[in-house]
């Protein structure tokens, strides 16, 4: 049988090595090229030594890497996508983007955020976001998928089934997030730098400033079909990868703890990723690192009349490389899981 | 001059030990004896070598520590401390306890929080809850002083200028908390566990059970005059010392955020160990790490119409021995930062 | 096809709860009983939340699990091997142990360093110690496999070549060797006590005195045809995972750094997990972390006229369970990699 | 009391924040001013919040510094000391300099290891090693003071009391050093970026060539009376700051253990910085972290007849900023400990 070329643009990046790592065993994949603006005409192996005896693979050109590739993987700073899709999608090809440009439906929205205006509308109509356990269906139809943020994933996988059920109000949604340092890329910069990082905690970008917030807000106005406003804070912890989202909300008046979990096991009954812990269980991202995993533990305080979710995900995995490659296996008919076996260790 | 004689009951605990470490270096005080449950007979060098060279201290009985002092540091399991007291009261000894015995004034909150009633009442009628920077001129007073807990300083600080003057709400009060592990002891259990806790983070108690909840309503309903709840969750994040409080409040209707600002900063203008960060800073625990110092940041999410504070401290210094300290400082007339000058390193 | 049926005995282990995670993914196996003398008749999925939804496995008794089964993994603390392979070899099962009990050969060498004889000695005859690379022939071919210790196989790997071909001296060896905090185990101690392990590194059993000695030396000494002593140090450093072992040597007089790398090359040109890295390079444990594999760096010191050799290996895959299951794969004669496939993540 | 007035150059860096911190509670000196050559006049707290509340100092230029104080530390990267330790005694400053400048007395080595020549051989005669415990008396007379590195203050205090009385063989001296990441300072780079270093060890410059080495053999050829070589191998470990050097040696033919142990503890019977442990005891570097302390375990390996010292302090206080505190003391003939009573946390 043919395997399915695959191109990764942006290869030498956090989330462009981690998706090559994964695709590398991939059994319906074979990865056929790889660009690194930095690292050009280097052996990957030179830039990580981790992949010695498993690739020969040397970094390329973007238009080499087009050229080679069937579906391509987008891994760049955001910005930088639109373009490339645009050249793809002319050549015939497929596209994953990991980067925020297709993830925003309003344009200006996206030019608030983002202070530039869509390249070409007509490229955004194509594309869909892929949050794969809620848009499956338009994935499987789409030559572009917009694959969700780190933050957003987290947040939107617990709250969508409770607010499309109107289990939850809309006015009070607050977002207390904690994420690896991965999330802030390969990019020197003092905030990854080891010994400020290090033994240390810090919110950052706090008081409604974030580029995820307009993304988390679009998934969760559309689950509710009204404009929802929420607080987000996110918070750099000293550990590599995982992402917590701990979101406190209130119930709808003729709803109680019971309605909301049990809406929640049902809305993932039949998803292999999203698991939503046992009662009295809580979620730790120690769980789900690695993995293609999401775990959500699902809490009221009586005293206090509050709802409290806590979700959990690889911010690198499920928040980045590994959703890009379930999409990748739902828009190729693959099964969903294909490349995406690993299991959580332990520790 | 004659040193003050002090004991310390409890002293191989993590807190006793960040007593003993700190009091070796107070030029007004003499540590006359300690004593250790587990350790009896020992010398202090052997179980923590770091003070080798620095200390002949051999851990002797509770009675002898007694015995020896002027004034008591109890480092004790909650509910035993209230006994201990008693006999040094008797003894005409002046005692400063870590422990929550004293902290709770109303009887059947403590009862519902603990499971055990006041073993002598007219005790807790000559105690005084010890957050420093509220409660001076009743700790000059006091025999016995209540040292607070970690978390609920870090609140309490934040807080309680706000609520006096009326300019948050009171039933919207959000606080996620993310404490270092030395928070939960030297005692061994799978959460302190070296692979459990690295690269995990984990909310725990969640859902209004924390035993902290009573005394930071506590400080919070005394401030603004009407009994307050809180939603207050904790985290456990791969540090070893170190709290971080995130609180989501809602501004009263005829406040803004510069008096909330301002309000803050006059509350503190004159106190050492608090500090205010400038407009657009955010606070982070590696700036306040071992010293005896809270900071406090303080934010607007104009989108979302909330207030949002981040108030650091080191849960072992501000939030337990160096507090226990500087109350002590305050019950003896010593200047307040005698012993606790260390500067939080920069790294 | 019928798949393997496969037991583990103390599941619950680290080294244990490492097997199963490996194994729910190897598709030549079922595994079809776990035991944990701590957590029996619990759901493996309550005591390690990281497999929910992957696995519904309950913990039985040891005598369960060796009925269930064709082959058994024994995780155990050293010295309950020996009689439950008794057991199993008498019902026509093999065993791979992950213990000390079948690695010496020297009955009198087990007195010495584990304080007791052989349980049967007619049982050590049929078992062979399984480092993989070096005893592939002998391991098709045996029913018990004494899967090697973490330490010795980082030791081996990197000097029997060099010991075979007589490159290096035998009476000057000297071998740091720096461990991440799971080699210790799930079980509770100081040791391993959060904020005793994190920001610290300790060396341990320093003089000669660690149990891995007599294991390093039988292999070494065997490659080299006489008795050979090393020094060993170990050293405890704040990683979860890897070993790193500093190898310092003497190289013979009719040789030279070239014909040591290319000995070294070439004894693993066809070794798919033993990897000698290019000149230059320098061995770190992120590149093999959670990957079955050993990667070797080769140095050489022209002012002080010695060798140093860095290998590295994940302690938990390569060191216990992931040879583990290589020594399965090769009794049975399924592919080398399988189950293994995972490549390490380069952060 | 008039007070010292004391100057840092390159206040900025790790070192040079460390300095201030330190500087700031010693009760002899004022610190006058300071200069930073990426931070000029800006608030050290706006770069620092760590220090907010306790100095309003300014970054000023090198020559307002030298201009405003008595003595000046100088903090900057290899090359630049020694022309601003001309101009600073020319102007009747002592000077003491945490670079390499003044460290080699061979002008031929630094040439070689540094690349360059001394800019001024009369200013080289005026300066002394300054390894507190060993060249005390030199220091008292010296205007300039080569502070040590940090590795070599570790290995030298180990081993000059073995070498002065030849109690081990010069041809065998092994050293595996192992250091937090703080030793690399605050200029970004791969290697200190958080992902790279968190959960991962290196060994670096692997082979003969870390600068340190001539540093090291100056100290220990000049102790033993005869040039020696040694291996000198450093790590990278995941820890902000500390050194530990496993250091191997051989005993002289006429000694043994106890007489090395005794020697150890004679020649630092009354330094308060150097403790030599009880036998039986390991050193870690937890026992020494954020002090000025130095703690040396010492064992013998019977079996292979080997010595192995553990010694460990903290790199960026007894390896760098304490170390040269102690030396602007001895100089000014302040108490040895002043500003430098802080003892190491147990944690």
């Amino acid at each position: 049988m043919n395997k399915l070329k695959v191109g990764i643009i942006g290869a030498t990046g956090y989330v462009g090595i981690e998706l090559l790592r994964l695709l590398l065993t991939h059994s319906e994949v074979e990865v056929a090229a790889i660009s690194s603006s930095s690292f050009e005409k280097m052996k990957i192996t030179d830039v990580y030594p981790n992949l010695l005896g498993y690739t020969s693979l040397i970094c390329e050109s973007v238009d080499e890497v087009i050229a080679k590739s069937e579906l391509l993987f987008l891994a760049l700073p955001h910005g930088l996508s639109e373009e490339i899709a645009d050249t793809a999608l002319a050549q015939g090809k497929k596209v994953v983007d990991l980067g925020a440009d297709f993830r925003l439906e309003d344009e200006s929205e996206y030019e608030k955020w983002y202070g530039k205006k869509f390249l070409n509308g007509s490229l955004h109509e194509k594309s869909v976001y892929g949050l794969c356990e809620v848009n499956r269906e338009l994935i499987k139809a789409s030559p572009i998928i917009a694959n969700p943020g780190c933050f957003p994933t987290s947040i939107a996988l617990a709250l969508i089934p409770l607010l499309k059920n109107k289990l939850i109000k809309k006015d009070m949604i607050i977002i207390d997030s904690k994420s690896g340092v991965t999330g802030a890329g390969r990019g020197l910069s003092l905030t990854s730098h080891y010994a400020e990082s290090n033994e240390n905690i810090s919110p950052y970008k706090v008081g409604g400033v974030h580029r995820h917030i307009p993304e988390i807000e679009q998934s969760l106005s559309k689950a509710f079909g009204e404009e929802i406003r929420v607080v987000f804070t996110p918070h750099l912890i000293p550990v590599n990868r995982g992402i917590l989202s701990t979101i406190y909300c209130e119930l709808s008046e003729a709803t109680n703890y019971d309605k909301v979990y049990e809406t929640l096991v049902e809305a993932y009954n039949n998803e292999q990723f999203v698991n939503i812990l046992p009662k009295g269980q809580i979620a730790s991202i120690k769980s789900v690192t690695l993995s293609n995993n999401c775990q959500i533990s699902v809490h009221f305080d009586e005293r206090a009349n509050k709802l409290i979710l806590c979700s959990v995900i690889d911010n690198m995995i499920k928040g980045a490389a590994g959703q890009a490659i379930q999409n990748m296996n739902i828009m190729m008919g693959y099964p969903e899981n294909k490349g995406l076996e690993f299991l959580a260790p332990a520790f």
